[in-house]
């Protein structure tokens, strides 16, 4: 089963862009006349006819409409520490995409080796992963951010949320010394709502400042079991905690 | 925390190969009567002193013993077919032995891709995945054998294990039609052992006979959520939930 992408719809045309098109008529050679299915990368998709194959600017009409296809029934942000090694961060990217993301943070912290990240190959990873694993929503890749000002700033405000209690906040972090931490299904357990925050540090760990201001703000802190996880493994490993709970 | 791995070990004097002392005496500089950190591949962690820093094959004595060093309490064989990237079934061995797994069998479905498996890279990769996450067992990589042979001959047998009810043996099978599937971790918390076999298939999915033999041999189907996953991520995924569950 084969999926597009749409740049633009309005629930009775797709329009591709010139790479979607270019996959679907010259690539696949669909024809005008052809069904495809179209995602809009916000959460629907469209089963439609291809009514226009120019393999710039393809077009199809909505013959059927298919609103959350692929969804989960949580809201989860992994804000992540992007690794030294690039594909490591994209491997993340593309496999917390087929599980089940809606938002992923590169967030840089006191720390990190890498303190530049780009987002661009991301954005690509995760509309291809989108696609491969048959879902309508692609996840947000947003800007990167100090790992300080997303914890003083996000996540509820750019989420829209109001309310502070419907939110789980997850931080994991070794926390050597006296802080007491249960572990991310412990915490996932204990909570009845379905908007999870999990912050994941870079290969040298949160700096003491960063992780105490995350405690302030309500921060859970939270262990991934007794494996010793890479960056990359530890935010997929959470990602995987939240799908299964649900 | 570096850590090399032993080929030879005696519980008093560690020896590490070619390609081992070249990392420890040349690439690092260990000079004997430094302290290293040995393992022996099969659970056991040795602090040593280097007592010969030949960088072609170093010898160290055993000051202290630290049997079951990063271990976890469960023992796991996930059987999972090569993916036609190789890449990807390397990245599986990765991560699955970063999180704790016990051995990993290369198994050819009916309707795989690749038939053929050359395991000398994701030995290595269980190696080097092993001493970066601080573990001492190295997880097994057996030899490739089909899915069928896999299910009739494997895996009590080679496990040693007597006793059949001890075992839990689940297949993720997408078993379109009438069989039942239950979730993975329905599965795992029904269970009360500690031995735990997941059968994953190929891109294509099982064969109808090969998922009717291992139901005949006492598999579970099981489903691992609504997600459409890889099979290199649905084999992670089933490594992730039961390590997640003990």
């Amino acid at each position: 089963m084969d999926v597009y992408f749409a740049y633009e719809t309005d629930g009775r045309f797709c329009r591709l862009d010139a790479e979607e098109s270019g996959h679907c008529c010259r690539v696949l050679r669909h024809r005008s006349g052809d069904e495809i299915n179209v995602i809009d990368g916000l959460g629907t998709m469209y089963r439609c006819r291809l009514t226009d194959d120019n393999p710039k600017g393809a077009e199809a009409e909505v013959l059927e409409t298919f609103p959350g296809w692929g969804g989960h029934p949580y809201r989860l942000t992994v804000a992540c520490c992007p690794t030294k090694n690039n594909d490591r961060f994209e491997w993340f990217v593309e496999k917390a995409t087929e599980i089940g993301v809606d938002r992923i943070v590169p967030t840089i912290g006191e720390r990190s080796e890498r303190k530049v990240y780009k987002t661009d190959r991301a954005v690509r990873i995760a509309l291809s992963a989108t696609k491969q694993s048959l879902k309508a929503r692609i996840p947000e890749i947003a800007d990167p951010i100090s790992v300080k000002d997303f914890i003083q700033i996000s996540p509820l405000a750019s989420l829209g949320r109001n309310d502070m209690k419907e939110s789980l906040k997850l931080i994991a972090y070794c926390f050597e010394g006296d802080t007491k931490r249960i572990s991310i299904q412990e915490a996932l357990n204990d909570y009845e709502g379905d908007d999870i925050t999990v912050l994941i540090g870079p290969e040298g760990d949160f700096s003491p400042e960063e992780a105490r201001l995350a405690l302030e703000h309500g921060y859970i802190p939270v262990h991934l079991g007794t494996s010793r996880l890479r960056t990359e493994t530890a935010a997929v490993l959470a990602a995987t905690a939240v799908y299964l709970t649900f």
